[in-house]
């Protein structure tokens, strides 16, 4: 059975299908929408020689010039060279390439962004539909037209908004994971259940066994539950000038350890986790979040093995990794704390010392 | 007197201020936008010189923190290493750069398309500020929101649509321009009155002696008229999907021959005047322009110094170039012809021996 989650963004609208096997029918997709001219498939070294051919297959059999392009796998290739890189070989492929061309971006969140990233950029724009890979860019970082790439001095700090034609998620490709891959989906999903949806966790908890065995239907299930809050809370503030910095919880301190740790090391999923600990630490100690819900998130994130603590981190270090952070405005941190499960609010008013016990609190 | 250009695009619309001495004024107009944390001006080494310190005093004085990079000033370095360079100093800026910083683009087309890019993409989009100052910026590429740098493939080939604020024309600039970069912009403008506005042609044809010479108030009378225009046909189209293209009229072989003698020696304003007059060929040759007003064009192009014919162009490269342009969709090249003075149309079925025989005709 096909699940389908509607973006609801006026003329920039787009939907999210979600069933086993749907790679296969990429190239119908692409075929539907108006005047193709051609279709080249951006994706990373790893995703290329699993699905590469047989993407480029499907656009072929719906009779669109296709081509595929890679880069190499790894966080640490989400940089401007591999961006330079990709416009290259975008520019060299025959028949050219024109403003009708259309990317699919293929694989997990860093191809994702950096193929979202060239598509935004070349010509000023082309369309490009996601076709992730990974749980992790299945429930996050595929919906929402966030594209992009690191620098040097943090995460996804250069980049665009740039919606999806469409977002075609085949649960299939989930299987080949490893475990830690799953975990990093996992976080976000914890996520959104801790922001949106207490009714998520109760899913979570119930079906982990079915979810790490990728259970084609449970697995469907647990993606079209977090596109939904994902797709609605994009809907209601597309360019994050409020309601969505929401799904920045476990975020501010997450990517500073992240990027303190070099991207990388700490894999996305594991720095959301300890972020959420950290941040719930916050939370707790304002009186906002009870005791007993932080202990379940906690356990739940245990049960996931997801971390939630890490030793020897220097507080002041993250601190000043968050200065730079794209959430923090006129050096004033911002967070998104939970005031109890399946609600949070927005603060400005983080000091040092709250920061610091949070980060001692591991 | 001021002279005020407003461009209509709902939330997204702006004003252009033409006046003498308006750098003085960018601080002022930088606070009044709101939440302003800081206010990065970025400029080419030559423009950096000239008047870098006199807007980093004007911001400075509206209480701002300002700073100012620069990148090497050339045509042949609107590349993505500039764009990644200046990436690396906007980061490196402290107080660190946030949401609510400012980009100032100052200069002409080249610093103003590059800064425009890093203004689009840094943090995934930051609020800027057009500060043109060469003719051809004013009239032309500080308004409308294209922004972007070149690929060894084409001209602009990597960009985005992100539309300034404001775009501050201080006229005072103009005055240390060489001839070649005034006739730069003539090129433009000419193009403005064949593709709209005859009474244009008429007010240029009058006016050399006082445009070539400076003339203040001329001038801003000059650029005044063009920007209405532009402002306008972006108004209507902002994204190019229709007539915004009228504004590509001797753009589309001019660009092949500034891409076929390398960029920069043939000048944008040079490559612009040889198009008209080959693109006014294909047109008197199908009957759609009479021979005179063609006559009239290429008069008034000699009056202004810029270049009617250029010996030993290959036809055959200029269209191979031209395949790759980002005007051409689906291998078709796409032309404006002019059907009288003031009045464009768009045409998909240009052969390649109308090409060959505009080309062959300088």
């Amino acid at each position: 059975m096909e699940r389908t989650v509607r973006v609801d963004l006026g003329e920039r609208s787009y939907s999210i299908r979600i069933a086993p096997g749907l790679l296969e029918s990429v190239g119908e997709a692409v075929g539907e929408l108006k005047n193709v001219s051609s279709a080249v498939v951006i994706t990373d070294s790893t995703v290329s020689q699993l699905y590469g051919q047989q993407v480029v297959n499907s656009l072929s059999g719906a009779g669109l010039n296709a081509s595929v392009i890679d880069f190499p796998a790894g966080e640490c290739n989400k940089t401007a060279k591999t961006y330079c890189d990709l416009m290259d070989s975008l520019f060299a492929v025959e028949p050219a390439i024109d403003r009708d061309s259309v990317i699919v971006a293929l694989g997990g969140g860093v191809p994702g962004d950096v193929a979202g990233f060239v598509a935004a950029t070349a010509l000023r724009g082309l369309r490009f539909i996601q076709c992730p890979t990974t749980l992790l860019a299945c429930v996050d970082s595929s919906v929402g037209g966030k594209t992009g790439i690191d620098h040097a001095t943090g995460k996804n700090l250069i980049g665009a908004f740039h919606q999806p034609c469409e977002v075609i998620v085949d649960v299939e490709t989930l299987r080949t994971l490893p475990r830690e891959e799953l975990c990093n989906g996992l976080a976000e999903c914890v996520k959104h259940g801790v922001i949106r949806d207490a009714g998520l966790l109760d899913f979570i908890e119930s079906n982990a066994d079915a979810i790490f065995a990728c259970d084609a239907d449970v697995m469907a299930e647990l993606i079209a539950r977090n596109v939904a809050i994902k797709a609605d809370v994009v809907a209601r503030d597309e360019r994050e000038s409020g309601l969505r910095a929401h799904l920045n919880f476990g975020h501010t301190i997450g990517h500073a350890i992240e990027a303190l740790t070099g991207f990388g090391e700490v894999t996305h999923g594991q720095g959301v986790a300890l972020g959420m600990m950290a941040e719930n630490h916050i939370a707790v100690a304002r009186g906002l979040l009870e005791p007993a819900d932080a202990e379940r998130i906690e356990s739940l994130l245990k049960r996931l093995s997801l971390p939630v603590r890490l030793d020897g981190l220097d507080a002041g270090k993250i601190q000043a990794i968050m200065q730079h952070d794209k959430k923090t405005r006129a050096g004033q941190i911002r967070m998104v704390l939970p005031t109890k499960i399946a609600a949070v609010d927005i603060f400005n008013d983080i000091t040092s010392e709250e920061i610091q016990n949070a980060v001692n609190s591991y």
